[in-house]
């Protein structure tokens, strides 16, 4: 049995096997001019400036957290791997940053050349090169994984349940480091953009990406710090929670049948549905291959063409994965697994409608701008709220079908202990079916942000229109699959949240078992009213936990918890909204006291300071992703002190719940402004530098930070969360205030 | 004992004999020219227009539940009174609105009459005015509950349980009207102040209430449908819910008590306090009175003195009211009353501070303008969100402490059956205390719209820059006690909403009760695996039902529930915003279509087509309300068929945690947006006509649907939603599909 973790060893070495040879290959591309490289060179080392002094702070950050939690092993309140899970987790999921932006660096300007012979040149190298991204975040995913169960094997004689608990705690590592990769690459990209828009677009009418303006650089160097190093890090968090979450629910699921093997079965299968699916988008990868001469609708056909495959792909393996695994119930898991694809695939379409230019709803933002910017905002604002419905009810049908599948329709016994496990494991292996194709969906998403590149490197160079309109065709498909990517991901992040509440409560269960051995009299004290031995805590399922710590609706402290959760997902964004406008704020004075001070830079006689406007927005990044990413961590710890178990449960549910849709909205909202935006920008409504024009800017100014910044964050807020309550749960048996 | 709710009923025809008084009073006042009287005229008319047909909308929703109801009572699914209770309470909140309206259309103009003299004299009709919509709320509200109450007990042989669930159902009848009032009053007002503003402020430069606007009229008799009658509908359905909901805690709470009189006390409790509430708030009128002369601060010095001795007053009285009706640990009761209170006032002050342009968050916000209408949007959404914070934390925490001064503080029970009931009572008598002076503070709640009219009908009449100057200062006063005001509305939502949660569990008792009594064999199926007879399930606590139900967090119908809940807020604003945008578009253009086609109108030569705009607004609100309205009728009752009572519960949660914070983020940026302009206006950054001004403009436009449509909607909605869950309750346990 043990060998199939060597498979999952071994397709994460296929993965990263493929990562390198695409990159190679994209290093062997011509990157153009002498101009180009310069250019390329100066966002190269911004951006690499940039992931360092970001990789101090939080390498601070980090070592705090694992100095307290090799105190708290000490004290016994947590086993002596967690310090070191924590920081490997942080570690890959930097390094997949780091490898994803140091790829996207190299190809924008080997882009923008390629694009000067065509089209589908310049979609090969870009395409090409988020496939590194997207190869690299699984492969660094699944060689931790599977390290870090042959190390725990090994080295302890945990059982499962530990084990698969003691890795969820890698995966606080990478929630950590990606909470700020996204708020401080968000804070960092958004600053500059909405300082290099204000000033030029609006203020000076010189086009984007101008070399003319200051802060030109530091907006490129934003879409490589906040859209590739930060969706990397991101995505590995999501990719990786939503396999460690399952296996542990697996462990936990079959733990009365561990002697015939089928635990094992379990913790592997979401493991194996994985690597199955790297190769599979390897595959897909290689299908995306357009003629030459191709418009863009055959460009997206193209890469269609490649996720479909693959997803078909993986959804037919499963049924013979599961089977092959010989995992009871293997029919209806598989099925779960299913129901997430299909789950992901709603919500992915559903999210182009509402954001895309080619349907009514952004057309309708559009429209609007005829009356002015405030009904540009107003509309907005609309469509992202009633944008909600169909991914919440998606997600909604999806949990219910997942549950159902996995326990075999047996609603007459819908919530009893064993059903209840296994049903949440569907829910989980759910989320991972929904992933189990990042490989490609991830490489059709950070392709954008370097199309996006490679039309700055190209506006820079002076490559001509004819180049240019080719970059801005190649970002214009980057929008929509983004788009889709982020309802991947904030889907995804819902089941899996889902998963780790139960896992939350599994840690509890362990923390009290450590409880009672240390104990004089073998009992722990679980509430005021109720102490029971090792034997009794095995004993109790998921249910009866939730009967000891009154973790049902009526208790105020669970109440108390959800108002708390809704509360902190709109206080997060709060504050990282304000520091996007703060810094942003900073970028417009620093520009325009270039265009006031330097002479003849409007006229391009003289070098705008460049390197002054990265430093702002670094120092604005830096200063401000702290606090609201440390509020993440403590809040969770506070609640378990305040309110006990029933407060963290509610903290969570309220969390989830509030952030998921909140997400959704901020996401679609801002999708919908950006496109309304460029629907005009196509000639609509009176067309570039028309009133309305100006209008659906202001829109798109306010949607940076909601879909780029706020947005994707909230669903590492929540998974964080989890985490951070799931690490802590030692502390917050001992002791707690009410 | 009995003789107690006769003086509730006459603390209730003291409440309306003073505001017949004080509408009499007004009334003898001079209406000034003959203008002022036409203009006036003109709005009255429109406003009454609007309202007929506005109930004559909602008659028919009416009557279609009322039936609804009574063929579920001959169906044995609910009692028989269910029906004509609902009718009644939405009668009663319907008169509220409308003789809260009818007043303030005849004080407008008598208002800016008496401004022509001084402040004071404006500030005094303006007061006085305001007081009869807050009297006529707190006096209908008292007047229906008592006489309810006489009927049900003479004419019935129901418990107490019964009686008080009974009387629930009226509070359904006003919270429908009350939706219905808010929904459609707001987009009313908001499309007919956007189309004005947008067109008239900002394309063709004519100030505020210009008679060439031939929007202008729409937009006055909007601040009466929206901010007066949709106002007063809302403060009826919170006032008399939050008694309602005590009362009905109170007979669950102390019904083994009931032979010795404590469970008739309990359900006294909050009626009497409420009704002592009504004398102070009298007596706190009769003290706003200000020297000739008077500055604005002195202004707001003399409403505070009003409100804040009312505010003492009655926390000492509540002391001497529960020990004098000799309840079971009265004391620590009276402590959970002035924990309201006291959480009423805490929010009030931080609604003020985040959105008083005396305070830095909304100086931020002005200040933002200097940098264009997209980091105004920014800057104030931010505000708006990281607002929530302590609002959601006081509220938390006011939870917690009305629930321990209930209990004695007997933490090591926290949650044991009877200790449950006591805290709930407790904390829906907190909420019982924050509203208990709404009679006074509503009245510096309405009193705003009517400074508003006032200034509309002085610019109208020619009356001159002083008069306006005045009325715009009152006007702002009103602004402030505004904010004050929904801050107690939203806060005394979310308590009064808890306190819902435990009454639909009663509810649920009292429906398997029935289904029990009606069986063959005497037994009530609560779920596949449970069925108890009538004894039983009496014997059964709000904790035993949590266990019945499942009620837990781990529940997967829980968890969508709660997502479903938490999107329903998100969609219902959504809904609501999108509403006022199109309603505002059209307006919009046909103000654009009269200055194109009736010449001589912005010479002043030719009089606008005013009738026409209040057609558009009239049938744009009468289209636009429906749809939300019944979403929020409809979603409880598919919700509870779908996945049964702990569904329910979880949507109930969901609504009530994110539709709380939500509506909190809603009034508070919309606030600060309005009072960033104001700032502006007042001279700084740049002052009126600037760049800066023009993007506070936009903010300020975005904000009105926030603070005046979709956010105070949200306290109606969550509390809706579990008026007709207690409703539906027998429809619940007899049939649901997981």
């Amino acid at each position: 049995m043990d060998y199939i973790i060597y498979l999952v060893l071994a397709a994460s070495v296929v993965a990263l096997g493929f990562a390198y040879y695409f990159y190679k290959s994209m290093l062997g591309e011509d990157e153009g001019t002498d101009l180009m490289k310069k250019i390329a060179l100066h966002v190269r080392k911004g951006a690499m400036a940039y992931l360092k002094q970001q990789y101090k702070v939080v390498i601070i950050v980090f070592i705090i957290l694992a100095v307290i939690f090799a105190v708290m092993a000490y004290f016994n309140l947590q086993n002596e791997w967690v310090w070191f899970a924590f920081l490997t987790g942080g570690f890959f999921s930097g390094l997949a940053g780091f490898f994803g932006m140091k790829t996207a660096t190299y190809a924008s300007a080997r882009t923008a050349n390629a694009a000067r012979k065509s089209l589908n040149d310049g979609l090969k190298v870009a395409f090409r090169s988020g496939a590194v991204m997207g190869l690299t975040v699984v492969g660094l995913a699944l060689l931790d994984i599977s390290l870090w169960f042959i190390i725990l094997t090994s080295f302890t004689d945990y059982d499962m349940i530990a084990i698969t608990t003691t890795m969820l705690t890698f995966g606080m590592g990478a929630s950590t480091q990606a909470l700020f990769a996204r708020v401080g690459g968000g804070i960092y990209t958004k600053a500059a953009d909405v300082g290099a828009d204000l000033v030029g677009k609006t203020e000076y009418n010189i086009p984007e990406d101008d070399p003319r303006n200051p802060a030109t650089i530091a907006d490129n160097v934003g879409d490589n710090v906040g859209d590739v190093a930060g969706m990397g890090a991101d995505l590995y968090e999501s990719y990786a929670g939503s396999i460690l979450a399952t296996a542990a629910l697996g462990a936990a699921a079959f733990a009365r049948s561990a002697a015939d093997g089928m635990q094992l079965k379990a913790i592997f299968a979401p493991m194996l549905i994985a690597a199955v699916g790297v190769l599979l988008s390897v595959i897909g990868i290689f299908l995306v291959r357009t003629k030459e001469d191709t418009n863009m609708k055959q460009l997206l056909g193209a890469l269609s063409r490649g996720t479909n495959t693959s997803s078909i792909l993986i959804a037919i393996a499963t049924f013979f994965i599961l089977w092959g695994l010989g995992i009871e119930n293997w029919l209806g898991i598989s099925f779960s697994v299913v129901v997430g694809l299909l789950a992901g695939v709603i919500i992915g379409k559903f999210t182009e409608y509402y954001t895309s230019q080619s349907y009514r709803p952004t057309k309708k933002v559009a429209e609007s701008a005829n009356t002015g910017p405030a009904t540009v905002i107003i509309s907005g604002l609309g469509l992202g709220m009633i944008s909600t419905a169909v991914p919440v009810i998606t997600i909604g049908v999806a949990i219910i079908l997942a549950y159902l599948c996995a326990i075999g329709f047996d609603v007459n016994n819908f919530l009893s202990a064993e059903n209840l496990s296994l049903g949440l494991y569907g829910i989980g292996i759910a989320a991972v079916g929904m992933l189990s194709t990042l490989g490609i969906t991830l490489a059709t998403d950070a392709y954008g942000p370097i199309a996006d590149n490679a039309g700055g490197n190209a506006e820079m160079s002076g490559l001509g229109a004819e180049v240019r309109k080719r970059t801005d065709a190649l970002d214009a498909l980057g929008n929509t699959t983004a788009a889709t990517g982020k309802g991947f991901a904030i889907g995804s992040a819902a089941l899996t949240a889902l998963a780790l509440l139960a896992s939350y409560v599994e840690e509890i269960k362990i923390a009290l078992v450590r409880l009672a051995e240390n104990a004089s009299n073998g009992l722990a004290q679980v509430t005021d009213t109720i102490a029971l031995s090792v034997e009794q805590i095995e004993a109790s399922s998921l249910i009866d936990f939730m009967e000891y710590y009154q973790v049902n609706l009526m208790n105020p402290k669970v109440l108390v918890g959800v108002f708390i959760g809704a509360m902190m997902s709109f206080l997060f964004c709060g504050l990282t909204m304000n520091a996007v406008g703060r810094a942003a704020q900073k970028m417009v004075e620093e520009v325009r006291r270039q265009f006031r001070e330097i002479k003849g830079i409007l006229e391009g006689k003289a070098e705008p300071d460049y390197a002054r406007c990265v430093g702002i927005s670094t120092k604005g990044a830096q200063q401000e992703m702290l606090f609201p990413s440390l509020l993440a961590i403590v809040t969770p710890i506070v609640v378990g002190v305040v309110f006990g178990v029933a407060g963290v449960l509610g903290l969570l549910i309220g969390g989830l719940s509030t952030g998921f849709v909140l997400a959704v909205f901020m996401a679609n909202a801002g999708g919908a402004w950006d496109n309304a935006k460029k629907y005009i920008e196509e000639g609509n409504h009176g067309g570039k530098g028309s009133e309305q024009h100006k209008a659906t800017v202001v829109g798109d100014t306010v949607g940076d930070p909601f879909k780029d910044t706020a947005g994707p964050s909230l669903n590492i807020l929540i998974k964080l969360m989890s985490m951070v309550s799931i690490v802590m749960a030692g502390l917050t048996v001992s002791f707690t205030l009410i």
